[in-house]
């Protein structure tokens, strides 16, 4: 038997262009006689369509699409993922998998298990299904035995997988939208080879790819045999259709990619769809001369390409002139263009307006909000003007601690490094270098500074930033406390500002641009934190 | 027997401050001897803590709290919500109730039925309980049983209702946290009435009052006779300890308010709420002379008080003489401080800046944005400097076609009308100005416009607001699909154009600052849409 597992990249909501895609992915498999092609979770209308699932000709249209591809099925059996309202309550929907063949659908599987932590919410939308996912099929003239399962079902005590496999099944089918998160590959590959050896069964998994608003899904999608050997694995990051014979015995096994490249590949296709999927060719990125915009620039040119990128210098009074030239090298490296406009005039415009409504003071908060302001309001000019996206530049380290202005340089539509620590910034600038030294030396070297005042460092407001990652880390990730996070070696008074810092600053990050989730626990749909809220870390 | 509903307003994660407030109530209530004193869901932390649910040391100290508060719980019987690990699962927590009699907590019960639907992400927190909920108890020699459950217990089926009422117990108890929207109060207590006619129990219901971010809870607890007879009824956006005596027939019962009332006090807890939640007494409001921004004055001067409130103008070249008058009578009709700035010399500054860079071309959008956010930055100036929040202006409406400038008009901390659709925003001006005529006539009578460009209406743009919000409702309130809504009686290619404009606007919204959510279907945790959406309306 041969089989197909696409790998492939859907855009939500559109259900046109993601039924052709589909049908291409059949005739490529069926042109080299493929008996089964398998896609991902909620194939036709991507995955996660969120509200617009309340919407019944939505659901409708889903359907109708399903049926269409149906109809062109023959010669072939086809799983495909889809919404559908329960057959008896229609106002309950479903998280589906359709089993196709010969031009009809022969088999439909509700998902049993319905994530509802970190990004998931699938209970808002679904109702657990009770089918048992067995269908018996003939392919050439031979009778085989499937078990068709949805993504979350194959994880955890994974109850359907237990049922399924004791039916004398060939193969389990599992079609999924599993997302990205650093360390996640390796470890969602061994949990899919110790339940096929923990069952005695087959299994063909088909991972959805692609990006989706903050999601990056990676694909690397396996078959792995009874023995929990891994047979073939789909590219980590691509789109592919993948053909395996089961009676041959070299199959492809893609390279896993080390830890930086996968990171650094995540950011790409997160960029690349978030652009294209919304209509968008063009970024504009303000150059500081600091890593973060280094890093998000070289993570620009690399997903959009060079002549889609126009870097912004906006120096001030307070910048040196190492950033200006670092800026404009880094511009030089990555062959973007630039336009720099010094901001003085418009400082000075602005402090000469309010003084005198002031009164006796003028913070000098008030003063540095107001530069960056200046800077977000000329970046998004360059970004209307053009019909280009402007990128902001925050990490998740700055974010944590409100280290940052809102609608200044945390103005744009997409914050490309977000969901990474200062430290992994450095880290993965490092990466980026070893393949092409485009970030300048002094870039790195220099310590980090947002100069908006004279001679201002990071480090004069905020700790190291090896130990404020230290402290994010263990309060964001681990959900220690104030006492747990002092005994891994750090000041308890420290510690408990970083805390009140990171709570007090929620309503910044509820107005942040979306970027990238990197990890199980970034800032938007992961972490979900009231902006009111008392808790004083010192009960 | 003398029971107390403790209606109070809780300050999420703030469990010191919260168990003084209990406290204070019991101690009342047992001055007047009271034997039974009922509090709202999840009491000691406040509804809904979200995330910090996640901290095990946030439900130690809630538990540590439930435990300090029945030690001084003697002579009287407590009903307290808390959120508790599972005793045998702890990764697992319920949402529970505590019943204490003589300083000890004498029966757990854990909510059974949890919602995940609007803004309830309750699945993601809590596991479904398993005790049935009663408790026999003595007061003053007699004994009494009782069946405790909590919020969505009580709706759509009520199978632990069923099953209380089943046990003769002589009160159901049920701890509420059930959020505001309008036509909601009306329809609650009718669903209370019929639960306990159909079951012949009496209950007594203790709803939260007060504002959370978005979310602001009415209160209009209850207590209601197994005929369904309403007997006591607590303020609606008040705090109050009800005291009822079993024994009297001359009960409590608040009077409803009125459509517009009601609406508008929601408005005003929410807004009061969120300042002082956290920490802020002062506001900043850009006045343009327009009907949006005179409600929001209106409302935080009600809320905050004059003294709290400075008003910015922020004429420009095309600003009407009009405008100006109309936003310097608001301003002294509501006593309330304002600054002038004209941003023209700021705007040519920024034309002379960007026209050498733009090209052949200076797109007419992206002048009327920057106009927008120098107010926007020259107000968050204010904000910053007096320790203030801005508030921003827009309506549903507005926000709904994206007819607003992100960092500009959409700058700030709160947003108190943003859910309440143009002409909401028109008729609660009327009522409030029946109670004292604060908004000036011309105001109200001119026709909307954002004074962008030389004598622009906000109808060059958009259909007018009668059209506008039908057409906006049947979409994000009723989930109607174009056809649907062309058939109520709009022409279907203004429809799709709205709808498309609803979809692409995602964006903005999702970096929208809070405000009250006044209807089942808010922006923010009611709606969720993806900003990458395919999806075009016309299949």
């Amino acid at each position: 038997m041969k089989i197909a597992i696409a790998q492939i990249n859907l855009t939500v909501g559109h259900i046109k262009k993601n039924q052709q895609l589909i049908l291409e992915n059949v005739r490529k498999a069926q042109a080299q006689s493929v008996d089964l092609i398998v896609f991902p979770e909620l194939t036709v209308c991507g995955y996660l369509p969120e509200d617009l699932l309340y919407h019944q000709q939505f659901i409708d249209d889903c359907l109708d699409s399903v049926k269409t591809i149906a109809e062109q099925c023959h010669d072939i059996c086809v799983v495909i993922g889809f919404p559908r309202n329960h057959p008896n309550e229609p106002e309950k929907l479903h998280n589906s998998a359709a089993f196709i063949q010969n031009g009809k659908i022969k088999m439909i599987y509700d998902k049993h298990q319905l994530p509802n932590y970190l990004v998931f919410d699938e209970h808002r939308y679904f109702t657990k299904g009770s089918h048992d996912g067995i269908i018996e099929v003939e392919i050439k003239d031979e009778n085989y035995k499937f078990g068709v399962n949805i993504c979350e079902d194959i994880w955890n005590d994974a109850q359907i997988i237990v049922e399924q496999a004791k039916q004398n099944i060939d193969w389990l089918i599992n079609i999924s939208a599993s997302p990205y998160a650093v360390d996640k590959i390796g470890s969602r590959i061994r949990m899919l080879q110790k339940r096929c050896k923990d069952n005695g069964a087959n299994l063909v998994y088909c991972n959805n790819v692609g990006g989706q608003d903050e999601l990056v899904f990676d694909g690397t999608s396996v078959i792995i045999n009874s023995d929990g050997k891994l047979l073939a694995q789909c590219e980590t990051f691509q789109s592919q259709l993948l053909i395996f014979d089961t009676n041959d015995k070299n199959n492809e096994i893609s390279e896993r990619l080390d830890h930086q490249t996968e990171l650094y590949q995540a950011l790409l296709m997160s960029t690349r769809d978030y652009f294209h999927k919304n209509g968008f060719q063009r970024a504009i990125i303000c150059l500081s001369g600091g890593i973060d915009s280094a890093l998000t620039a070289v993570i620009a040119v690399d997903a959009l390409g060079a002549e889609n990128i126009t870097g912004l210098l906006l120096p001030s009074k307070f910048s040196s002139k190492h950033s200006i030239e670092d800026a404009l090298e880094l511009a030089k490296n990555l062959n973007i263009k630039t336009h720099s406009i010094e901001i003085e005039s418009l400082h000075s415009e602005f402090e000469k307006t309010l003084t005198p409504m002031m009164g006796d003071y003028f913070i000098n908060l008030t003063d540095e909000n107001i530069q960056a302001r200046i800077r977000g309001t000329l970046a998004m000019a360059f970004a209307n003007n053009h019909n280009a996206i402007l990128l902001s530049t925050g990490n998740k380290s700055e974010s944590a601690v409100g280290y940052s202005t809102l609608y200044g340089d945390m103005a744009g539509g997409f914050a490309i490094i977000k969901d990474l620590f200062k430290q992994q910034v450095y880290e993965l600038c490092e990466y980026r270098n070893t393949l092409l030294p485009v970030i300048p030396k002094s870039t790195v070297s220099k310590p980090p500074s947002a100069e908006l005042r004279l001679d201002q460092k990071d480090s004069d407001s905020l700790p190291d930033y090896e130990i404020l990652d230290d402290i994010l880390k263990a309060y964001i990730h681990d959900f220690k406390d104030a006492e747990q996070i002092a005994a891994l070696g750090h000041d308890l008074l420290l510690v408990k500002k970083i805390l009140k810092q990171v709570d007090r600053n929620e309503y910044k990050r509820q107005q942040a641009a979306p970027g990238p989730r990197l990890t199980k626990m970034a800032f938007g749909k992961d972490r979900r934190m009231p902006i009111t809220n008392g808790y004083p870390h010192n009960y």
